[in-house]
């Protein structure tokens, strides 16, 4: 079964996914990359950056999942460029020639254009489409394996809504952003179709697993 | 050192501790009791109630320091009773004869009223005064013991906000309840204040410890 997947989605305690003011110098607003200092810390993050050392633990067991089983994701335009990017035509995301996706990924957005082919497998479609649709489209691009909802916490949140998310891992930083977007507004109740277990690391993080209640 | 403490206040993961719509008949409006449910399985809480069974283990530890070494409490008026309990002479409290304190109780509000003594050692003084003036009153009442801050959520923002929280016990619930009274409102950057330790319970909360950082 192809499964769609959450994965090391990060949000503070008070449960923001992103900060406020978001920009080109600032992908993540006030928050910076706060949210994501876990993550660094992990072998796997040194292993992707040539470096030694990085903690094996909880948080690099999760971590490693982020692609494994994947075969596409789908991502809101608020993670794909800065505010303002379709007006950029040159404008190629944030992750230079050679993306770490190395799948087709699915950006959903109102202002569609032709596919972007990137180095090492990404290629980015531009879709204006329903949760659900492009959920279908992206499930044919993975071919039998998993679609990875990619984020920002927008996009999350329309998906969990429409109850097309059969997994969520994310990971509750202990810090108070105060202000951004949220994560889990209009949610209530969602515990009701998930059987959901909390970790807490020795980093500081707590990893959540959404696992849908089977029915 | 009489320190200024928080014990097991239970909030949603969506930060919420209590529910909407409060009334003499729902205390915690539409969450109910399922903030608290993780409480109620503990030793702790099967021995006050008489019963046999309950919990052992990380929950069961947490809420025995609830009363350890605590000389007084603080509370706000949406403890003490339902939104307008003030006009109502014959109010004691949702506690009975005998409440559970037995120690003296501040009750904050705009509605003074004389002390109340009831059996078993809580005495219940209701008094119209800032957080720091509370607390230095508490404090003279504690006689050398700590004093706890009992909740609910606004007035546990407006201590921690005046920056005289020494220490915070608080346990996120994994539901999300969407609306009702948040705790985390306002309070961007605490963490800068406090050493967090976040500890999973395989019953599925999570307890968060925040002790004031040195300074």
């Amino acid at each position: 079964v192809s499964l769609a997947r959450i994965q090391s989605f990060s949000i503070s305690l008070d449960g923001f996914g992103t900060g406020e003011g978001l920009s080109r110098e600032e992908p993540f607003g006030h928050a910076g990359e706060r949210l994501h200092q876990w993550m660094f810390a992990t072998r796997w993050w040194h292993e992707m950056q040539g470096e030694p050392g990085g903690s094996r633990g909880i948080d690099d067991a999760f971590v490693r999942l982020h692609d494994v089983g994947v075969g596409a994701e789908i991502m809101g335009a608020g993670k794909f460029g800065y505010p303002g990017w379709h007006d950029d035509p040159d404008w190629q995301g944030w992750w230079g020639l050679e993306p770490p996706f190395h799948t087709p990924v699915f950006v959903l957005t109102h202002h569609t254009r032709p596919p972007l082919e990137l180095e090492g497998g990404t290629t980015f479609h531009f879709v204006d489409a329903a949760p659900a649709e492009v959920l279908g489209m992206a499930r044919e691009a993975a071919n039998g394996q998993d679609v990875r909802i990619g984020g920002g916490p927008s996009m999350i949140r329309e998906f969990l809504k429409a109850g097309l998310v059969d997994h969520m891992h994310a990971v509750v930083v202990p810090l108070l952003l105060g202000r951004g977007v949220r994560l889990w507004d209009g949610l209530e109740g969602l515990e009701d179709r998930y059987t959901i277990e909390a970790t807490s690391s020795p980093s500081g993080v707590v990893h959540l697993s959404y696992g849908r209640t089977a029915t």
